[in-house]
Order: structure tokens, then C-alpha cells, then sequence
């Protein structure tokens, strides 16, 4: 008799599986049934190298399993459901191992999927998102629901706004480790925002900043920008946040070849510092295995060469300049003024970001921000969520 | 007359350009040819956006041009070679423009290239490398030359050790923050590796380690990882380093079709933490945009299920088996004993590492590891060869 060690087996807490109603072999797959009407197919590789005698370590919970073992190529002999509602699988070299139904209807339900729980982009422009979602800061702090709603918000939208937090020093690196990891850059952990004037970018100047995305110079650029106003006293040097994706959908409806070569075409971004020299090459549009809006690139400060042929130059120019275009129409721009205790969380690899002009002698401007990469935002929200499940589940239990 | 601000200015420290002996234009282009037979072939917009009036910002050398602007969309009227050499260009508009012959020059031979200065990736078996390349620890910390030379080396092989460090708690931090930032981690930013009966993850047991990338749970796994030996009184748990290119290669070799599977299949990792839930799905190998192989991921206690249709579950699981058998065959595996003081750099999305089952009531075993992604070590290595050449160059002068 098998044990029931299965890999990740806290993961089973997160819903509660109905119990199972059938279950049978098909060949080289597991059938089953559940009650609820649900059913899954589990191919016999998956299953020997997920549950069996010896399979899992009790104390990691982690494979132990050399894939290349005997054990791991196992076939099934008969399945059923057991009393306590679970399925019980009999392999053609003698074992029995029960196996978890919740474990096998999570799978069955997408479950174990790497963009599970992580609700998916929807573009905007200004006719469906006139102003930036606006969420208490101080309620997001200290309530893992209000932060829960937060991250799926900037998961779907690429951008919230935090009201009423402090503007003491080191507030947006508080922010941040809340949800997980700082990604640290050569910038630093966190970085401070202001006209200064040794500026060695054109950010800590008081120029106009045409909407881009951040560290395009870096093989994979962070995922989301937290942005905190300590001090505004202008009235001028608008923020403007633009949909990168919504910008790249309006080009392909436009300019279907445009959109094209926006994909294809490797434009290289290089820094400026005397004590780095970073440079990646990557598209302006990146789309994913599935073909869909994966990533936008582009900061024209930084921007060099396009890696194309000489005959292709004009091509690669016209699509960039079309996307540029599109970007700052202002049915795709939010426009707003910073308040001090403002944070603007924003997903760096889609929502391009800028500024208006300002008069640096108007008065002081400091914003303090840091980065956080996209994984860790995912991994933050579905433990929130995990967690808000068990107290639902604990809830209904009283 | 135009400015000759030019983006990057300080990157044509790197060459000294020989002079232009030649400058025309040949309808979009500008050609150059210099003294020494090399010759070039600039695109005018590219030059545009690159040289010019009001072009760049001469505080912080970052573009301010806007791309949509018609500055940045003007043509070549005529081209020479000036009295010291460098390039004059006569736009249609009336405007001329002195280009600097060395930023052309650094151009023409690719010195804008994402890659330029990074040494190629040299896959190896043990007929090739059969221990581990061995550097000066001591000497790499307080020489520019030495880092440079081990940076390169580590590009190329993928793997480098230091020997003769200090044994102290944090030296593995002192050499990464030498090369550039540390990437953090939900590890922390360093993570010690022991025997632990707390285990939450097998690489914390005494339990053997199949050769294996970390943080495949990632969306990009950290470049390299940098494991110091502060404590070892074991003569088992021998480390084990093997050339996931070199296997690549050998499985293609040998199986075409494994080998295609096994970079088109798409595998999910995930994690097992109570506190973090990271997935992601990829190929276990990558291939780059050129077809040249960029990256492995790969670590089967946190592998979970393949993102295959039914019926290509067999494929998937046969490719993954030869991939694992090549990666443990002898002649792909340089095994070595970690002496305190030694810490072994290796490019964790191409190297896979692992351990041999130790005993851990024999001794003691205490590593301690961190990470650096691979375009930081690149920014470093650009540096240490800039700073190199400055020094040849001015020992030439003297």
C-alpha cells in the first residue's frame, strides 16, 4: 500500500473538492468523476511521478522520484473511489496508492496552471479608465483583503494608486516588502525622483519624459514600478500613465504590417554610465507562446540601433514612430498630479510612464520609488487569496 | 552648424578609431571608409536621432529628440571627411553635422551590439574541461585584471572557481557586490545551505541533488549563483557541475526529435512553500532568437506537470528522460570536493549542479550561496575591459 504523499499538498487547502463519483483506467489515463459533474483525465507518467511509496519527501514535501527510475514509468492496472471519497489506483507491478481527490480535482480545474489566480490583463484607454483606481493606502497596510483587491486590480489594469499613506523616507520600500521582494538595480534599492543638478539621466531633470517603460537595457526589465510622492509642490510636471498593451492593439488595428515589425524588429537600448554599460536588445512588443501581449519595451532616451537590414530601416522606423504616436494621444493618457502620500503602482513591462514639464524653481518635487518583479506580485496575491479562503472555509465552519 | 553631442560618448574611449578616409552618400546611407580597409554603412535615420542639434542632452548624453519630430526624419545631402578625420554630414534641411569617427567606427564593427564584449558560450564535456577552472580568490578581489579575466571565463565555460577566500560569514556577498547587485530572493539576499532537520527544501537534507538549475519557479531564473564553502568536514556529498549545453547538444546529437521536444515543451515548476507559490512554465531547453541555446530549467523536485495535450505526454516524458540521462553520464560531470575558502561561480540557466548524498553525522557541511543575474556580471565585464584599455592607452602616452 502506496502512501498518500503528494508534492505541494498545501496547495489542496485552497479549494474543496467535491467527492469523487468514478473512477477508472483508459488506457495509459485515469479517469474520474466528481459529483459536482466535474471530470478530469491524469496521464499515467504525471501520476507515477507525483504520488507513490517513496515518491515525495514527508519533511519537504518535495520529489524524491529519479525520473529516470523503473517507478517512474509505471502503468496503470484499475482504478476506484475510495470510501472516504478519494480515488485508489492499483498499478500493473502490484502497488496501491491512494491519491488525494482534492489534489487530482485541482488539477482537473487548471489549478496547478502558472498564471493560476493571477486574473489576466485588460487593456484600457481613457473611455473605460478615465482616472487611476484609487485605493486607501493605509487599508492596504494592514488588511490582507484590501491588499488581495489591490493586486488583482494591478494584475488586470497594470496600475493602482495608493491615497494617504505617510511621506516619511522609505515609505514605498515598506509598500513593497509588504507584497515581496525589492528587486534591487543599480539604481539602488529604492531611488529618489527630483530636478538635481549632476543629473545623470533625464529623469532627475526637470525635461519632459515622452511615456516609456524603465530599464529596457536590462535582459528582463522589472515588473512593476511603486512610485511614492514625498513632496509636490508644482502644479505643473503631470503624471501620464499609458496602457502599453491597449497602445500595441490600436497600432494592429491601424497598421496590421506595423504591428508586425513592432514584434519582430530587435531594437538595442544601451545605458549611459560611466560605471555600467547594460544594453539588451529585445522587441518594442513582446508576445507570449500563445501570441498574446507578453511585454512593451521602449524608452527613446536610450534607444540605439534597430537590428535589422539596411533595407528594412525605413520599416522598423515607420512602426515605431506609429507606436510613439498612438502612445501620446491623449485618449490613451491618465494625467494626474501627484498629492504628497500618493503611490502609483504600476506594471513597468506594459504601462508606459511619463511626465509633463516642470518648473523645478516653481517649487520641490521628490518621488521615491523602487521595483518589484511580476512573479512576486503573483506569488503574494495567490497567498493572499489562499488565505482568505481558509478563513472563508473556517468561517462557514462555525 | 550642429553640435557633436553624441549618445554614449564615452563608449569611443573603448577604440581608438583609425581616421575616415573616405565619406559619401549613397541615397539613405552614409558610407564611410577608414585608413586601415574597414568600412561602414550608416542608415540617415539613425544618424538623425543620434547627431544633430538639440539631439541629445549634453548633461546627461540621454536623447531628447523626439522620434515623431521631423528632425528625426531627415535625409542626407552630402557627406566628407574632415580636417581631423571625423565625418561632416550636410542634411537636405541646410543643417551640417560633425559625426565623431570613432562612434562610427565602434559602430561599424558591432561595438553597439547587445552582446559586444561577452565572450561567447564554449560548451565542454570532460574531455574538454576536466576540472574546474581555478582562479586566485584573493587576487580577483583586489585586481581589475583578475575579475576581468574570470568574468570572461565564466562567460565562456560557464563555471569558475576561486580558491584561498576567507572562511567569514558574508564573504560570498563581498565577491558578488565586487562584480554588481545582488539578486535577491525569497531565499534572501545569501542563503545558507546544511544539513537542517527544519528542512523545507531537499536542498537543505543530506539527500543526493540531481544536477539541476534554481529557481525554475521563476519567470527568469537568476544568472549565476556563487557558492561559498565556509565549513566542510565531509569527504562524501562530492559537488557535481555539468554543462546543460554540452547535454543539450549531445541529446540533439543523438535524438533530434527529444531534442526539439524538450525546447518546445513547456513544464511547469512550482514551488512548495507555505509562505510563497511561484510557478512558472517553461522549455527545459531555450533557444535564443538566433537559434543558439540560451538557457536550461530544470530541477525535477519541483517539476510538476508538462502543458501537452493527452497524447504528448509520452514525447514529453521520453525527451526529459534522455535529457536526464545525459546529464548524469560521467563524461558530462566534473566532481569536485568544496574546501573551505573555495566558492564555485556558475551560469545557473545553463550549468546544472548538483551534490552526491553525504552523511551528515560524519561532519560538519556549511555553504553559503547568493546570486547576480547575467547582465549585471556583462555591465561589469564591459567596465573592467574600458578601464583595462583607458590604462593600456595611457601607458602607450607615456
Amino acid at each position: 500500500m502506496g502512501t498518500t504523499e503528494l508534492i505541494t499538498p498545501d496547495l489542496v487547502e485552497r479549494r474543496v473538492a467535491p467527492p469523487a463519483r468514478m473512477a477508472c483506467v483508459d488506457g495509459d489515463v485515469l479517469a474520474v468523476e466528481w459529483a459536482d459533474g466535474t471530470s478530469g483525465r491524469f496521464h499515467r507518467l504525471v501520476l507515477a511521478e507525483n504520488a507513490g511509496e517513496g515518491v515525495v519527501d514527508p519533511l519537504t514535501h518535495e520529489r524524491l522520484l529519479d525520473p529516470t527510475s523503473p517507478a517512474a514509468d509505471r502503468h496503470l492496472g484499475d482504478a476506484s473511489v475510495t470510501n472516504d471519497h478519494h480515488v485508489e489506483v492499483q498499478w500493473t507491478d502490484g502497488e496501491r496508492t491512494t491519491i488525494h481527490g482534492g489534489w487530482l480535482h485541482d488539477w482537473a480545474l487548471g489549478a496547478w496552471h502558472h498564471d493560476d489566480g493571477v486574473p489576466a490583463a485588460q487593456p484600457w484607454d481613457t473611455s473605460t479608465l478615465a482616472v487611476l483606481p484609487t485605493h486607501d493606502g493605509p487599508a492596504a497596510m494592514a488588511d490582507d483583503d484590501a491588499l488581495e483587491t489591490l493586486l488583482a486590480e494591478v494584475c488586470r489594469g497594470g496600475v493602482v494608486r495608493l491615497r494617504d499613506l505617510p511621506t516619511d523616507d522609505g515609505t514605498v520600500l515598506r509598500v513593497c516588502e509588504r507584497i515581496g521582494t525589492v528587486r534591487d538595480t543599480y539604481f539602488g534599492r529604492s531611488f529618489d525622483v527630483r530636478s538635481r543638478p549632476d543629473a545623470d539621466t533625464t529623469a532627475y531633470t526637470a525635461h519632459p519624459l515622452l511615456p516609456h517603460t524603465d530599464l529596457p537595457t536590462r535582459e528582463m526589465p522589472p515588473g512593476y514600478q511603486l512610485l511614492h510622492c514625498r513632496i509636490n509642490e508644482c502644479d505643473d510636471g503631470l503624471s501620464v500613465m499609458v496602457d502599453g498593451f491597449a497602445v500595441a492593439n490600436e497600432v494592429r488595428r491601424r497598421d496590421p504590417h506595423a504591428f508586425a515589425n513592432l514584434c519582430a524588429t530587435r531594437w538595442v537600448h544601451t545605458n549611459r554610465s560611466r560605471h555600467h554599460d547594460y544594453r539588451w536588445s529585445g522587441p518594442v512588443v513582446a508576445l507570449d507562446h500563445r501570441g498574446e501581449l507578453a511585454e512593451i519595451r521602449l524608452l527613446h532616451a536610450l534607444r540605439t540601433m534597430p537590428e535589422v537590414a539596411e533595407g528594412a530601416t525605413d520599416a522598423a522606423y515607420a512602426a515605431l514612430r506609429l507606436f510613439t504616436e498612438v502612445s501620446t494621444e491623449p485618449a490613451f493618457a491618465i494625467r494626474s498630479r501627484f498629492e504628497p502620500g500618493d503611490l502609483v503602482m504600476f506594471d513597468n513591462r506594459r504601462i508606459l510612464h511619463g511626465r509633463d514639464r516642470f518648473d523645478p524653481n516653481r517649487g520641490a518635487r521628490h518621488l521615491q520609488g523602487c521595483y518589484i518583479d511580476r512573479d512576486d506580485v503573483h506569488s503574494r496575491l495567490r497567498i493572499l487569496q489562499r488565505i482568505r479562503i481558509q478563513h472563508e472555509r473556517e468561517n462557514d465552519s462555525t
